[in-house]
């Protein structure tokens, strides 16, 4: 260890947490994963318990911040940090929800999620992935797509988060290709044309996609439909459905797709179709830098 | 008991067996459900044992006939029961598969499905309720919809089944309220106003249907939308996009929908809204009139 824990940035979700220890100059010391999500807690005191043990023998000896986003701020999480409404910049530690903790060494700070009002709409984690964009780039102008199980589109100007708007893609895609009749012809690997037949057919007629997905089960039967290419299939009708919603988000517009997996690849040769200008950035350090950010702003008040 | 049993009708589907005992005039002498569907079966001889503990102690001496119908003709039943190629009459007696029994006093035939080839479909069980109904009313010439977890538009003229087109919307309903993050806020309950609404919704634009789908979950977080509000909502949000699908079926058509139950009252009131022509058939008979209609076929041509 090249230094002493001077903060803990925390990516708190559903299914995992996610916990880095940083020095003063905000270097990452450590990073520890645990599957102590917000799904498997309690409300509440369980929370501090599971930071405990994923701090485990590193404990710092004075009292640091530790700076949270994602789902422990929902109702059924640590504590409820109110959502700030869009539009609004990605809310920092001066927004944040302060939990009492048992142990003084911590003081935790809860980062809000962002609302939108009309449409309804929700997120709690994204918004933080996108405050690390900006932190990266001040002067993003422009839509960033964030592929996952709640797909969010949002539109970034001035450093706030303008609007945004999600898709249950991704949760769908999971439904009914483990747990639906499709699951029977569905199998792993990938056929980029069938996918991206599939994205054309929806994006021109997305009414026609309820039919269009019995249709995976039937060509599976009737036309010996492979394994990879109705898994490709059913993302492309998924996603090509999204696409012809989220339009207002992408057309004209230049996108960052936050993404470095598989289902980023997707939406990346979805949208270079359709002649969108797509470019890529790698999530994978985003939500670090947004916590980073918030504890920059954190040290500034104090 | 008014006779002796001189045919067994069975409505063999992958959860459940419907069992009729009929005498010489087609006259139901009683009626057994069974929960061994094909799901529960292996394929091949476990059919057999089933029907045969359904029959219990009302084994006819003589040898009868057993008409067979639904997912017990697939692949993964007791004999696969090739498709009849629409377009065509829903399949008799003549194109059953006769399959082989250990007991011969049961004589098993097991009506085929039906199949289209382009677009690619296929049906197994309602082309008996269609038959069925055509068995009542041999001049129907129209549209029949058949709400269900796979629901069926079918053209019906001249007898025959013209084409036909599958949605999967039902299936996604189940899941999308039991298991999806919407599972939070949906309860019991119907809100007529909810649903109408989102079928209008839907059906003007169909490409929102992802993003409206989560609007659900944040309705429930932000504006307390209340979890019968919001089951009728999910489910006026998918019939809509398949109203919108399926338009070229209903649009100017005499619409019969086969349905007795709350989904079938659903599309009615959907369709009704929309201005078409509906009527309703009620269908809880209609698989029996149509293997009826099969054993009447077999006696002509016995």
């Amino acid at each position: 260890m090249s230094g002493a824990v001077a903060c803990f940035a925390a990516d708190w979700g559903t299914t995992h947490l996610r916990l880095w220890a940083l020095d003063a100059s905000g270097a990452v010391l450590w990073q520890r994963d645990s599957d102590e999500g917000m799904g498997k807690l309690a409300p509440g005191g369980a929370f501090e318990t599971a930071l405990v043990r994923a701090i485990g023998p590193d404990m710092p000896a004075a009292s640091v911040p530790v700076i949270v986003c994602g789902m422990a701020g929902s109702r059924q999480g640590w504590a409820e940090a109110p959502y700030a409404t869009a539009p609004c910049e990605s809310p920092g530690a001066a927004d944040a929800t302060r939990v009492p903790t048992a142990t003084d060494r911590l003081k935790v700070y809860i980062l809000p999620g962002v609302k939108q009002v009309s449409p309804p709409d929700v997120m709690r984690g994204e918004e933080t992935q996108i405050a690390g964009l900006i932190a990266r780039e001040p002067e993003f102008d422009g839509v960033v797509c964030l592929p996952g199980t709640h797909t969010k589109w949002a539109r970034i100007s001035a450093r706030e988060i303008v609007s945004f708007q999600t898709f249950m893609t991704g949760e769908m895609f999971a439904l009914l290709s483990r747990q639906s009749v499709l699951r029977h012809g569905i199998g792993e690997g990938w056929d980029q044309d069938a996918f991206l037949e599939a994205v054309s057919g929806t994006m021109s007629r997305p009414a026609g996609m309820a039919a269009q997905l019995f249709g995976i089960r039937s060509s599976g039967l009737l036309a010996g439909l492979a394994p990879a290419a109705a898994r490709s299939r059913l993302s492309g009708l998924l996603i090509g459905a999204e696409l012809a919603g989220a339009r207002p988000y992408w057309l004209g517009q230049r996108v960052a797709i936050l993404g470095a997996d598989g289902i980023a690849d997707a939406y990346e040769a979805a949208l270079a179709a359709q002649g969108a200008q797509v470019e890529r950035v790698d999530a994978s350090d985003l939500t670090l830098d947004g916590l980073r950010a918030a504890w920059a702003a954190l040290k500034e008040t104090a």
